[in-house]
């Protein structure tokens, strides 16, 4: 595929804003970013670096919540009126009906959805590989060129994306069961703990805590997203209501319990293995440390003398203990080397997991 | 603490029994495995190693379903009738019923339930640090003698687990909300899935995943735990309900939309970091930091120089980019200070945000 794209205008410096520029930047992409939030643009320079400030863009990205689609595709076409124009956002159909108000942009216009985010927003969670191995659904309409929709494509696979054709009014179906409905289950879950006494949520293990990750989500973009795709959502939130009142119905009846855990396995189970994100090939090295000032430090001046590139940590959460359990995410090799290191200057280093 | 433990017999050889004869093994307990099912006897023993064979033990661990717990206490002491025993099941009210009818035991017995597991059982998950920094909910009753509460509490403290004394009808109310609950919900929630077209699950992104990840656990142990807890958890479930009635009810408007994930935002941060401390007592630090060996050392050498206490952290980085976020979780007094001391140090520390 020849390389057309020379320099991308991100407007948005969320999270996939950001991440966009970071990918597209390690990709020798010139990128001029905006966002009307001060902050978040002065981090999203800070890790992008330099930006690009003259000439105009090929494409214009606008990583922006759906509400502000009109106006800010409005605004962004006086700007680069040569441009072509792609959006980010949760819903597609909506912004077909709002381009076609602006029938000189609509043909320089395809909608896209990266199936890539996290629950913490923000330029804050920015990483270039962000869009790695995930896919980037693509909406073209009947009157979108063909020329855009190369430009589309090149930007997908250069950021490691997978393009995947698809309807809007099909998007929108298929975004309201794998990712609406999660979302609003997961709120409605962790509403529940509201009510619970502290000693209660100090015991939280894994189970509970996945299921309501993303409950940390950002009212606010939900509610824009939610809204706008409600019909589409309507039904399976029927459906689930039918099913939890056969539950309850159920409790007094072991095998109906059963049933409900076999059919919720079976549905898990249809979700594939390896798609989307590449697996990081990381060893996971668990030390317990002694839980005081100084010990991250002495641990991670272990690493730098050992000269090991600490990818990625999670320190766990352990309510009233005085140590710690800190997992370090390592290649295998260095793995290998800070675990000999740590264990003959005395750290209790346990065995280390491989890549999963 | 004197060390009183040295032969602990376990029977059940799953994922609980399995990982306790690893950890207790690496603390130079003699083990004694025990396990109806051949297969995952077999393979526990080769996990473990060398296990003792004669000599009564100080303790007998039941790691077996509560539905088995009658007939196999019975049996396991009329085997060790000098012994003390626990069992690890997830319930405990319906333990303490069942142990009413053997009088001569009930002194001996103390029910307890290690909050620690993955949807994977079997021994084949079993790894020795399971019980690492995790709460193990500790419900002796009046009758239970101290010294059997002592063996119990050392058996925890051996394999790094944290004992918390509870009682038996609060333990269950506990779990209905923090691990039955979620249970029921996630298998509920991937039931919907049944129906979704191949091609739209293979857009899955990490939080129908996430979300789901529990619904892949086992039928039959659900069956019996839930229908054992079922007057806890239906409250819990009658509540979910008429949450859900309102959502499908407030579909039209965004503000009743955006207040369910906003609740549901404030319930997800009532789980605890560390210590039991609420997560949203911390302030966070970003830090943009050369993503090379040594940065990582060089920020906690300048933590340690200040004295502040970091509880908890998130790196951000790319592979491929030249810079990382650290996110530093830290008392709003400590971020302050280490805030100011390195920017004057030179650092790229950007503005923290607030408890959440």
């Amino acid at each position: 595929m020849s390389q057309r794209l020379r320099k991308v205008r991100i407007v948005g410096a969320g999270l996939l804003g950001t991440s966009l520029a970071l990918a597209l930047k390690g990709e020798g992409v010139e990128i001029e970013l905006s966002d009307t939030n001060e902050a978040h643009l002065a981090l999203a320079r800070d890790l992008v670096g330099p930006t690009a400030h003259e000439g105009d863009p090929d494409l214009v990205v606008l990583a922006i919540p759906s509400s502000a689609f009109k106006e800010v595709i409005e605004e962004e076409y006086q700007l680069n009126p040569h441009s072509a124009f792609i959006d980010l956002g949760s819903t597609k159909t909506q912004s077909l009906v709002d381009i076609e108000v602006f029938p000189e942009i609509a043909a320089r216009f395809c909608g896209t959805h990266p199936m890539a985010g996290r629950e913490n927003g923000g330029p804050h969670g920015g990483r270039s590989d962000l869009f790695q191995g995930r896919p980037w659904l693509v909406c073209a309409t009947s009157i979108t060129t063909g020329s855009v929709i190369e430009l589309v494509e090149e930007l997908i696979a250069r950021v490691g994306g997978i393009a995947i054709p698809i309807s809007a009014p099909e998007h929108d179906r298929a975004v309201a069961l794998i990712s609406h409905l999660p979302q609003l289950v997961s709120s409605l879950l962790a509403k529940q703990l509201l009510d619970g006494p502290e000693n209660w949520l100090a015991l939280a293990g894994q189970g509970l805590r996945d299921t309501t990750r993303i409950a940390a989500s950002d009212p606010e973009l939900w509610k824009g997203i939610l809204s706008e795709n409600k019909e589409q959502l309507r039904p399976l939130l029927e459906t689930l209501r039918n099913d939890l009142n056969a539950a309850i119905a159920g409790l007094d009846d072991p095998f109906a319990i059963e049933k409900i855990i076999a059919q919720g396995k079976a549905g898990q189970a249809r979700i594939p293995g390896k798609h989307g994100g590449k697996s990081r090939e990381y060893t996971y090295l668990p030390i317990v440390i002694e839980d005081k000032p100084g010990q991250l430090a002495a641990l991670f001046d272990a690493c730098s003398h050992v000269n090991v590139n600490v990818e990625d940590l999670t320190i766990e959460h352990s309510p009233g203990q005085f140590t710690g359990l800190i997992t370090l995410a390592l290649s295998s090799k260095d793995s290998e080397l800070l675990s000999h290191y740590l264990r003959t200057s005395g750290w209790n280093v346990h065995s280390s997991r491989g890549p999963q």
